[in-house]
């Protein structure tokens, strides 16, 4: 189901204002959504405006709500996001990292009491386009097992950071620090097929490459695997997620962390984020060039398969937004479709329109 | 052979001296050296000082330089290590930023123009004891083929994290940016056994098993492996820890610098370093208390395999350190020990006395 960008960004700011988001946060919450889904990361477009809204009208969510500052320095602050938005609390948090980066040559935030703040490279990329590099962390629910363990005990903890280059051009680093995102495995289980060895652990803490069992199990592995091929290091980033993230905010652990589903009932899920803003103008000049040879350079090397060439780290999303935005539309899987089509019913609103 | 961990710090000390090392810079790089063999991590301790001493004999490295500060704001500082020991410009970038954390609430500071900095984990952990979250990158000599390319363009480009916990307790996330470092290849070559997949590519740029052939070719891929198990990600982190290295610093990008050989005669490395501080009583009250929780979260975890319990990173170092500490030696290859006995002679020096 093809429907133009700009229509639907009217059904989000729309579907978030029917449950009582002020106008600016309900913009500001569906800017990020589209980029999500614009850039082809669709699991974090669209596709969660329902748990959003959700949570507001179960109250875990508080979209009047106004994040406060309760501690800082020149270079640092602690954020208070008193259960807004996640996007409210992200451009409140980020915004006084580039502040504090532009006087102090670095900003460093750390924010409890959030919700879910969506694609964490969109918040590192606020930074990069004022010239700074811009970095973002957030914990989420359990859902990665530590080496060893049978039990997830981590969430998949992303890792956003965004350096510009000349040109307009930049690096973009955005993952979480999980192998793969259940998205995936998700994807794999509707087309039944198998998982790769490496993704996804069965509920005996052995591999699966069942993507049903893996789903079901949700036991995902951390970046790397298992212990032989390195997977503790991707449990180790997890870790330094969380204590960028809980640990200097004082959010919940994600090991205290609720479940998020579509029907979530557990009240405030106090997620934490950190960001992070750092300006290239406080050390040697050429930053932006050499970040630009570096690209080139990577792009420019001789692929195994001349048919799959070598990417720059955020080259993906580039290219997928470039053919969106000249397509001037985002095409909706059309059982995803339909549920916004009952959604938008339940809360009111024009449903979106396709083309 | 067995040597008492204070025999060994001699020898590494008056080697270095006996090559013009001033005695203060000997006593610091000798102490890096010692501190990963005492943690278990033998190929950054005594295995590396030949390196360091060529590097002086060929005058690559300049043992009497002194490291400046060519930029700075109250968060951070831009530095010129000037060719010295990678011992002394990053205990001079380190002091640094911890000076700054504890005055603006984090330090930043990026070095070029250094040389080889040993273990990544050691210099965090000159934070970690101040109470100060630490970390520590750089970059290395091109190792690491970046996804769905045939030869190599990044470093191995460790990542270094260490946070205080309640009651001398931490964790320290301590690694490369690659799947695994060329030693643990070295290691299977030497057993005449396989490696597992997912550790490095061959010459044509597909997995390789084969420990020979992986260890001839030098082609380690990125943390995570093939792109289906997202070893992309790796190279993100690499990516990243080149824009902290020489993006800001403006030492060489990895892509430029000289093989690290024992018998290197390519002059200056111009390696580039970033170090981070950060002071938890910027934020939240309780830091330590959260850190300790986790800690004891995840070691509490049931394991699958009972004979291998969870543990949290840092802890299979700190396990190793214990033991050492406790044995008061340190146990080296009978080879290894040949062949320093041959150095001692060559540069002058009382070899290891042995237990
Ligand atoms: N808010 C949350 O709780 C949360 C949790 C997890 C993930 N996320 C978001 O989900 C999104 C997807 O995460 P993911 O881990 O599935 O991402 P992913 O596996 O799609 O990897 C994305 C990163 O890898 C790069 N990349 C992909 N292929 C590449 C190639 N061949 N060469 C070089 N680089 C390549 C991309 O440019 C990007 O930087 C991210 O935006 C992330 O922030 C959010
Ligand atoms: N200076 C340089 O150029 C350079 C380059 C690369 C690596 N290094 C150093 O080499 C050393 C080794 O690097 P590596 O990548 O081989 O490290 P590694 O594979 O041994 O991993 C080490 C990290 O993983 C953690 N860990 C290990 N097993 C674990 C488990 N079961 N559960 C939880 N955590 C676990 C450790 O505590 C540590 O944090 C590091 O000190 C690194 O800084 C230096």
């Amino acid at each position: 189901m093809e429907v133009r960008i700009e229509e639907a960004r009217r059904f989000m700011e729309q579907s978030l204002m029917a449950v009582q988001t002020p106008e600016s946060e309900a913009k500001a919450h569906a800017d990020l959504l589209v980029h999500a889904d614009i850039v082809g990361h669709f699991s974090h477009g669209l596709n969660r405006l329902e748990f959003y809204i959700n949570d507001i009208l179960s109250k875990a969510t508080v979209p009047t709500a106004k994040p406060v500052i309760l501690k800082e320095t020149e270079a640092t602050a602690w954020v208070d996001g008193c259960n807004a938005l996640g996007a409210t609390v992200s451009n409140f948090a980020m915004d006084l990292a580039i502040q504090k980066a532009k006087k102090a040559g670095v900003g460093w935030v750390a924010a409890k009491r959030s919700n879910h703040f969506g694609m964490a490279g969109y918040w590192a990329l606020k930074a990069e386009r004022e010239g700074l590099i811009g970095m973002a962390f957030t914990n989420t629910s359990p859902i990665m097992v530590p080496t060893r363990a049978k039990k997830s005990a981590l969430g998949t903890n992303p890792i956003a950071m965004a350096a510009p280059a000349t040109g307009g051009d930049s690096i973009v680093v955005d993952m979480a620090t999980t192998a793969v995102a259940v998205g995936k495995i998700e994807v794999q289980m509707h087309k039944d097929e198998p998982i790769p060895e490496g993704w996804a652990l069965g509920p005996d803490g052995k591999l699966t490459t069942d993507s049903k069992v893996a789903f079901d199990t949700a036991n995902l592995l951390p970046l790397g695997g298992l212990e032989e091929t390195s997977g503790y290091k991707g449990y180790g980033l997890g870790a330094m997620v969380e204590v960028f993230c809980s640990g200097l905010s004082g959010s919940k652990s994600t090991h205290n962390i609720r479940g998020w589903e579509v029907n979530s009932q557990g009240g405030p899920p106090d997620l934490g984020h950190c960001f992070v803003a750092i300006d290239p103008e406080c050390f040697a000049p050429g930053f932006a060039e050499r970040i630009a040879d570096c690209l080139h350079h990577w792009r420019s090397m001789e692929p195994v398969d001349p048919s799959l060439p070598v990417l720059a780290p955020g080259d993906k999303e580039r290219i997928n937004s470039e053919e969106t935005t000249k397509r001037g539309t985002i095409i909706y899987a059309q059982k995803q479709y339909e549920r916004y089509f009952n959604i938008a019913k339940r809360i009111g609103v024009q449903p979106m329109e396709t083309v």
